[in-house]
């Protein structure tokens, strides 16, 4: 930045164009998440006093650079798909056009929260979509990355689906219930598992759920909790559950309902945790685990089994005086070479319906009308001329207003991008090995970029 | 903490113990990292007003608990072992001791922030290790999952080892170098790569970083360096070097090697980037790949390749009317069962020398003399007898004042773990299959956990 202020970087105007090329758990699209918080970044942007002194520490800045931070107002525009829309490999999350020095300078802050919040809504959306509308709950706190992690990633994790967190900051901050069970320590706290039991439904008659795998689920935690349940019931409460954090839970959790259901506690449902995500649930499913509901830990808060979304910030184009020029970067591969100028994202469906059969990316200023000549963008078939005769088109970004805060109520996003993801063919919503969902790119951007590649190598 | 707070729990004290069982990447040891940030936490811990109306709002507590809410003030103990204590498996990174309601209390925000910068650090330590004394570069920002994952995770990777980073505001924050060079946007704005490669060099003519790969590294990007380098010559200037981010580094930084030498620039350094992490960079290097210092980004900020530490925080004791009771968590395998009691951890060194050969987890008020009956932890051999006839012992853990901030220089907390680990054999410290080290629990340790066992089978 400093570089461009004593070069005359400032006057010309920059367009980046924030996507990623590979989804995690090789899924098929990601849920973009992250945005408000992208928003209230640029809404209080700015150099502090401190900053300022820091920087000037650093012997690198002259005074003039540094008056220049001090008085910064940024002066960008931002478009983006809303929070909650999955989106596929190439496709912008967002766009953000403005001086290139300031637009360069919000790279890093950016990316950093898109691509984690997006990355922790695809994995909740992987695993609730395992749990097969038995209710997710957020339990990662403790193994989170940090502490905002944990407050941020919840936020996401609800996006993607989860409907309650352990995480009672998080719970206060956006809204979402508070869940949660007694911890082991409460039963070693104790003199015996039954004391613990009966101190926990004298203090929480209507909200029992008991912890039974402290010291031995089916000869001590299950028989206790029932001891404790028929007392509640005789006292006219009604008890809630049982939740078991080690050991085989598939194995377990039969023999406990087994146990409840033979002492009159067919209501009384099993939560499951312990290591969970989307591969163990559907396999516990599978072997008839009566599970009525999941705490998900480490595996959805990092979601440690892929914990890096790879969205990068790309220069799509330059305005200087008014004059845009597209730019690319160019790569060996085609795959790899970005997709120059400003563009905007349609998610086509079969005509009347609400069927989502493919998307376009097509330069923005386009007429987006059929008869419409496309390539295949995954792989980049440029020489395969594709013509789409039939479609409704729905663009998927829209400029986002920086004079305000964004909406932000995580449940309604949450509803948004279950209506989006219902208008998804289900065979691309599959955990393992899903279809390809096939994303265009308009001829008249292929054929942009492919100028652009045939000027680069001239240079 | 509602329900201790109506039965007398607050009377009881509890001994928590924070360790963990796995150590990422399949190494033998985790550095441990994050202890200045609890001592924060503990310092300043307390329920808000906003916090209280939030509980409150919940309508699950009533006005007694929250008006204890409101005055709560900490009545903890903490010992934990330094930062950048290199600490093994089942060995206590932390102790804390205080009311049961309160130790349970802050579970969540200690084990998070204590298992995210270990993991870091961890990750940081293996990946300077593989880096053999070339400089490591943190500039994994974009990737980490949320902003303050990213500043305390540089914080942690400075502790495993790295020297700079490319985030300003950790920099800041630490004391630590920021470090960077030219972003591709750069190159891109300008007409040409020589047009941006000059206005680069006319800025930072003693600080000139080339980045060399927008275009093509071999027939562009080092040529245009080379170009400027002279031209900075001529003038008086020094050169730095170029950083190579896409391709193959290998390949590229022995061509770029050789072009740069014949040209005179010896002097110049070569810089490799893009998802280098410890297995990558002993490949490159093992093929005789030039590169004079490294860029490390998502696979160190986020531990990619084993992003969880599994730390926990286990019920070792609990103290009523001051009489001191152990307790243990059973489980299954003998391996999980927890290790009761108050313990202290001793680093075990061949006689009057700094060579450490193993370490005993004893009860604290044990004398550790020899000779001293001990069992080996790893797996957990009670059935064995062994005898320590000859040893230094240096305890690892010490108590932690909460009346001022922890010590937090956080090159000096380096410079210490690179002390302690040149203690350990060399042995444990490599990358793949490293040795076993010998962590041993006193016999009296055992028989008190066999005791407990034994107890809780016959409850």
């Amino acid at each position: 930045m400093a570089g461009g202020f004593h070069h005359d970087l400032p006057q010309t105007r920059g367009v980046f164009d924030i996507f990623y090329r590979d989804v995690p758990d090789k899924g098929s699209f990601v849920l973009a998440a992250g945005l408000a918080q992208v928003v209230d970044v640029l809404r209080d942007f700015h150099f502090s006093a401190a900053d300022i002194d820091y920087l000037r520490s650093l012997k690198l800045y002259d005074e003039d650079f540094l008056q220049y931070l001090a008085n910064l107002k940024l002066d960008c525009t931002v478009s983006a798909v809303p929070e909650g829309t999955p989106v596929f490999p190439r496709e912008p999350l967002m766009t953000v056009e403005g001086p290139l020095d300031q637009a360069q300078l919000l790279e890093t802050v950016l990316l950093n929260i898109l691509n984690h919040q997006s990355l922790i809504a695809t994995k909740a959306r992987r695993i609730t979509f395992a749990a097969a509308g038995r209710p997710v709950m957020e339990f990662g706190a403790r193994r989170a990355q940090g502490p905002d992690s944990a407050i941020y990633g919840t936020r996401a994790a609800i996006i993607g689906g989860a409907g309650s967190t352990s995480n009672v900051l998080a719970a206060k901050m956006f809204g979402i219930p508070a869940a949660g069970t007694m911890a082991h320590s409460w039963v070693e706290a104790y003199p015996s598992e039954l004391d613990a039991f009966r101190a926990w439904a004298k203090h929480y008659p209507d909200n029992a759920a008991l912890l039974v795998d402290t010291y031995d689920v089916l000869n001590s935690g299950v028989p206790n909790a029932i001891s404790v349940f028929k007392e509640l019931r005789a006292a006219g409460h009604k008890p809630v559950g049982i939740r078991i954090d080690s050991g085989d839970i598939a194995r377990l959790a039969k023999a406990a309902r087994r146990m409840l259901d033979a002492a009159g506690f067919q209501d009384v449902k099993i939560t499951a945790s312990n290591a969970l995500d989307e591969n163990v649930i559907p396999a516990l499913l599978a072997q008839g685990a009566p599970l009525d509901n999941f705490g998900i830990g480490e595996k959805m808060i990092t979601s440690s089994s892929s914990p890096v979304l790879s969205g990068v910030y790309k220069l799509a184009a330059t305005r200087t005086n008014g004059v845009l020029k597209p730019k690319i970067k160019v790569s060996a591969s085609i795959e790899k070479t970005t997709l120059p100028g400003i563009k905007q994202t349609y998610r086509l469906y079969t005509p009347g319906t609400h069927e989502a059969f493919a998307d376009v990316i097509a330069l923005a200023d386009e007429q987006l009308e059929a008869p419409l000549a496309v390539v295949n963008s995954n792989p980049l078939l440029t020489s395969k001329r594709i013509v789409l005769k039939e479609f409704d088109a729905e663009p998927l970004a829209a400029p986002v207003p920086l004079d305000q805060p964004a909406p932000s109520d995580v449940f309604e996003i949450q509803r948004y991008a279950k209506g989006k993801l219902s208008e998804l063919p289900i065979e691309t919503q599959r955990l393992v090995n899903p279809d390809t969902y096939t994303v265009y790119v308009t001829q008249k951007l292929a054929d942009l970029q492919q100028q652009l590649v045939d000027e680069a190598k001239q240079d």
